[in-house]
């Protein structure tokens, strides 16, 4: 293996595939980059045995990419890094030397770094799954961002640490959910498919790491894994087993009462009152009439808040409904829009939070009982 | 207590005080920052025993502050910070209501916090020692940024985790060690005064956060307390008791070989072969001579980097040295000037590092055996 390349696209390409490597992987191999040195083009492979990374680099007249002798090297994924981010140049040579041992060399700095052997590295099936669709990467950032914070971060149901893509004809349903509030983002998609799969939050962290602002994404599913394909690079992540519940008959249909607030506004009163916890948790509570809209917090510990909520505007008799403080201020973080609209049913009934300019995302959140 | 302030000034004084202040103290007292309100200003303190910090807010044209009642109170620090920093209004007003509980109000928004008897939080004495001086800020932060690097972070031999300052005449010497290298930046005074005191590192850092660009600083020491007088600040540190080593001895006098190199090039490449360690401690070795000047890395792990420095200027005859690479970069990084002299007297010798255009400072090192 023998090759020279621009420091630049090297480093990005290294830096991509990376997101995948777990420093603290079981296989040592894991820990590596791979590198395969193929006739026209460099293939590199990040993996953590869940999410797996790919991207090539092809022959191309935007940057140097001079291959001497084909070949492949599986290289600590924090050694080659820092070399490649500090080295003074903006070409870098490789060149397996002897056996594994790798010279990363420019002008003046000469590194020679054990490397691993590709054999050790395991295999990895990058073959595209059949039930595949494009959409922009816009919309699936979006996707990712507006349901993926109210996944559960514990293991004691595992289906509920992803979140669920449920795809009938052209309407795609992500869904998020840790069972105290959810999230669902409808979209829709221009092509007829059916599939039901669940995706690991933390490897949706990563692929929404990788989109741009601009350009599309395609994306391939089967029942074991998904695959996110942007220009060179496929991300691909295994999926999490078991059935995932059925949400939408935890949305009510029918309201009897109904807040607009200015998100800022809302948002700015729940942050500056968080530091009152009750057990680790701020519960804020709402005092909700025609005439006036306030929000308290109390903690026996702390002391108390209570604010009056001067952009709010409201409808029906009078409530007062209390609730996770954080739940409602990442779902209103999670729209888009200034202005948001609360669609209650009772004190104890879950309530629906939405932006008044766009009903693609529905987030839910059950209020807790307080006794004071 | 009741009083009305501007928000602005009273966060910053509330910052200030609060870097004295600990989250863990074992003295729930310690965990508030004091406020004491007196006819014609405002008195906050915060401490953690070891380090203490009292800052006034003196009744101004230049900001609001309307006293209705005198009193004391003490509060939470990240309380009142959270609520004095997210507070939507430029006038906070403070009263205590019933016993300890406080009203923190603006406009719109009410807090009612229950903070700590006066009583319970432990006298501290400001009283001003004797033996003071006045230099600039900007001197003092030189003085302790360029040496506070080298003290030590055991406590197997406490005197080292603390900036020695001994003080001759009008001459004061600051020094940092760990034993196995050294930092002495001497400064001259206006006064004769003599003394000889070891400030705990930890105190420094803070000290350091609260100085300015411009303006003196007042610094007042005697043999229990050092303090620094900033404005209307005063922060004051107990001193760390023991002989501190004579360490002037250790610096060698006569000199056989002279390295100078462009700093920026050094630390580039000390920085770039910092990843390439063995039992945690990267070593660094440089081959000396008139011809060439090579700095290289290895361990048997990870590998090498070799690398010509193109800067480098060599008087005498060849040399090999090597050492702990961190301890070069810190003691470079810590000089001033582009152009570094490093002034050797053999392989296992302590050799000098220095700015070609201030010496003032005096950065030593000592070497490390290498057998490869």
């Amino acid at each position: 293996m023998h090759f020279k390349i621009s420091k630049k696209e090297f480093y990005n390409a290294l830096t991509t595939v990376s997101r995948a490597i777990s420093t603290f992987s079981p296989l040592p191999a894991f820990s590596g980059v791979k590198i395969d040195v193929e006739i026209n083009q460099l293939v590199l492979t990040g993996s953590d045995s869940n999410i797996s990374i790919q991207t090539k680099l092809k022959k191309s007249d935007d940057y140097v990419l001079e291959i001497y002798d084909l070949g492949s090297i599986v290289i600590e994924s924090k050694y080659i890094l820092e070399i490649v981010r500090k080295i003074d140049s903006d070409i870098i040579e490789l060149e397996i030397i002897d056996g594994v041992l790798t010279k990363i060399s420019s002008e003046h700095t000469k590194f020679k770094i054990n490397g691993m052997l590709p054999s050790e590295y395991p295999g990895i099936d990058f073959s595209k799954p059949n039930e595949c669709f494009t959409i922009t990467q816009e919309l699936l950032k979006k996707m990712i961002s507006q349901t993926i914070f109210a996944t559960s971060d514990k293991e004691t149901r595992p289906v509920l640490t992803g979140v669920n893509m449920e795809c009938k004809d052209n309407v795609l349903n992500c869904v998020g959910t840790d069972s105290y509030r959810l999230a669902v983002k409808t979209v829709h998609i221009d092509k007829s498919l059916n599939f039901n799969i669940t995706i690991p939050a933390k490897s949706l962290n990563e692929v929404v790491k990788t989109l741009d602002e601009e350009g599309t994404v395609e994306i391939a599913v089967n029942d074991k894994k998904a695959q996110f394909m942007i220009h060179d690079t496929i991300i691909q992540t295994r999926l999490i087993d078991g059935v995932y519940p059925q949400t939408s008959r935890l949305i009510p249909l029918q309201f009897d009462y109904e807040l607009t607030i200015d998100a800022a506004e809302l948002l700015n009163a729940i942050d500056r009152a968080s530091f009152i916890k009750s057990n680790g948790i701020s519960v804020i509570k709402f005092n909700l009439s025609e005439e006036q809209c306030v929000l308290s917090s109390k903690s026996l510990e702390v002391g108390s808040s209570t604010e009056v909520l001067n952009t709010a505007s409201f409808k029906g008799h009078s409530i007062e409904i209390s609730c996770n403080g954080r739940f409602v201020f990442d779902a209103i973080k999670a729209l888009s829009g200034s202005l948001v609209k609360f669609s209650l049913c009772g004190e104890m009934k879950p309530f629906i939070i939405q932006s008044v300019d766009d009903n693609s995302v529905l987030q839910l959140v059950l209020p807790v009982r307080t006794y004071a």
